[in-house]
């Protein structure tokens, strides 16, 4: 049996306060040794699956060919399907549990041309407890993925369509106005919004946010560095969608964001009231990359 | 020489704030380039010789042959011997100070056929003070271990019988009724007991817990998420021992237990009141696995 | 082209929340897939350029050869350049901002023997936004150079001496008493001193500490561990640099020290009370290290 693929990149809410993550290094160069293991984050919040699916999303395009091992699993345990995608027609492989964490990067790899749900136990460890399953069904199926075991030796193919798709908050009209949601706040304090900079190309330079009971002018920028101390700046961020932040501060902490915030743009007039909304900044729902 | 492993399994309390663990890394390379190195973790608390100690008993069965290297050193530049000890003829080592550390892992791996001091200066760094051990004693121990340095060269012979046992909290019998220990919190607030579900059989399938001034009706249950959302479960682990949690949030947080935490189990009579005990419950302690 | 180093290690201010780190690690396996990467640590205050250069200066001696990837990048996006540093005329190399973070490791190594500017876009990743220098500039950099790619293929050469020194503050003589600072606190709350033990030979076995409104007397001690309950040590620590430590507790918060505190070290007469300084304790400022 020819090797696969040299590498595991692997995202969990594990943690790293626990064994669990060197647990499932060890098992997998148990079985792999030649094979590396790219740690993403351990850091997803216990249970958040969509904080665990936009990461992995954003960091697909950038991910060495191989195989993506995610785990955030509240259904451990439970009849939620243990699965293996092939994307690509076997360019990547994504192991995880079948609860949209593995959706968006799937999206982002091309789409799933193949998937098997991980039943078959000559690739499993046994368990004495049904409650690891990163250790005990992931993990191994990860590495014999990369040792080059046929996909369809780990159990019955599943429909690429029956998987659970991701979901990404869309943008919405609200009377002309367009309103986004907070969907990450990275450790700078920089809030990444769900807008690609083409829906508010037409809005200028100056942008009105309004969330809560608060509002803000912000300043398009190129950069954090060119805001003053007290500017706020809607920047491209490095993954191309619209991000509120301030210069060296945490806009989150300051403004009083986090993710799931709803925040409305409007756009500034001339003498810096908000415009009214006219029939060319109306804005149509658009789906997420 | 041939190099006898290419893993070493790293554990300490250094933490990832500090270079610490990355310079242990980087020492390790330099020596010993081709051994790949696999964090089981470093936030074991500062000083937490007995977490420590779990911790490692709890990964043993999964790690690879290979180099153990563990470090929680309280006692780092006083008296206490740096150690390293043979398990299983020459199977795997594990590498560092001889505090109770170790003794857990050593155990699971079926005991220590030899150990000897690490004395000799030519497997250690020249230190300009004394108190980093991990670098300048055990990451070169492990290095050179790997490659295949006679055990006998780092030092004198240590009767392994001299090796200071780790202390697990045994069981015991409170008038009848059995009382254990939180051993470990896990990140999801889980409560992992020192208790072995045998000793709990014949207390049926819902059980009071009685700790401090509280008590808690817990149901045993296959899986965490089996539980409704005010119930309490009492859950065999992936580790096989006996946890307490609750379905998808901290049973740590939310009944106040931490490790330490004393826990009485009392079986419950049919109409859901303590029941007495009895002859058949009245149990013994036991050794921990 | 025969590759240079198999080597990166790597520090940075990004946490290990997001999936930053993970997204370098990605794209230097994808480049330079036999390089491996040692994590340094990625906790450094975000910003605290100052904190960075530290932490390299104290890992430099321990680090193997190779590439020295560190970004800690307030000035992102910004006219600050980015760099390679050659250091021993090819020994090793720095990768990073010029800030002055690479500074303190470049002295350590004996000084920059040649650098230029990360201009050649031929070695970066095309950007969707300007702001991820460590994923799109820096990683390839230091993966490209672990290659093989000469130096000046990067971008235009740059004098070394125009590169951004580090400010490591120096002690000062407040009336012939010695006045130093906390410059690092690690994570079991020892506060690491900008004085070497050289400069307080003269002071004696026991020195008082004052600091804000505070003072205590303190001990030279050669360990953590011999000091009593109550006692403040003054120990020389694993880089050889003067350390205030309580035995087993955080000397940080029990006498509310903190990165930058002033601390003032005066000798005590064998009566207890602080000496009056002397010709022969007169101090005058010195470089570290």
């Amino acid at each position: 049996m020819a090797a696969r693929f040299d590498t595991i990149t692997f995202l969990s809410d594990y943690g790293t306060g626990d064994e669990f993550v060197g647990v499932v290094h060890s098992v997998i160069r148990s079985i792999a040794p030649r094979v590396a293991v790219v740690d993403l984050t351990h850091e997803i919040p216990p249970y958040d699956v969509r904080a665990g699916s936009l990461t992995l999303g954003r960091a697909a395009q950038y991910l060495c060919p191989g195989v993506v091992l995610a785990v955030v699993d509240p259904g451990v345990a439970t009849p939620r399907r243990a699965v293996a995608i092939e994307v690509g027609g076997g360019q990547s492989y994504l192991v995880g549990p079948d609860n949209g964490l593995l959706a968006s990067a799937v999206a982002m790899s091309g789409g799933a041309t193949a998937a098997v749900e991980l039943t078959n136990p000559a690739y499993q460890l046994p368990a004495p407890g049904p409650t690891f399953a990163g250790r005990d069904v992931f993990a191994p199926a990860a590495a014999h993925l990369c040792l080059g075991v046929p996909l369809d030796d780990f159990g019955p193919l599943v429909d690429p369509l029956s998987l659970l798709p991701g979901l990404i908050p869309l943008t919405r009209d609200d009377d002309g106005d367009l309103v986004g949601e907070v969907l990450w706040v990275d450790r700078y304090g920089n809030c990444q919004l769900n807008v690609d900079p083409d829906e508010v190309a037409e809005l200028g330079a100056r942008v009105q946010l309004q969330w809560g009971d608060d509002a803000r002018t912000a300043d398009r920028s190129a950069s954090y560095e060119d805001l003053g101390p007290t500017q706020v700046g809607l920047v491209v961020d490095s993954y191309g969608m619209l991000s509120i932040c301030l210069g060296r501060r945490s806009a989150a902490d300051e403004l009083g964001l986090h993710v799931g915030s709803e925040v409305k743009l409007v756009g500034l007039a001339d003498d810096g009231t908000p415009a009214a909304p006219s029939q060319s900044v109306t804005l149509t729902p658009r789906s997420n990359r």
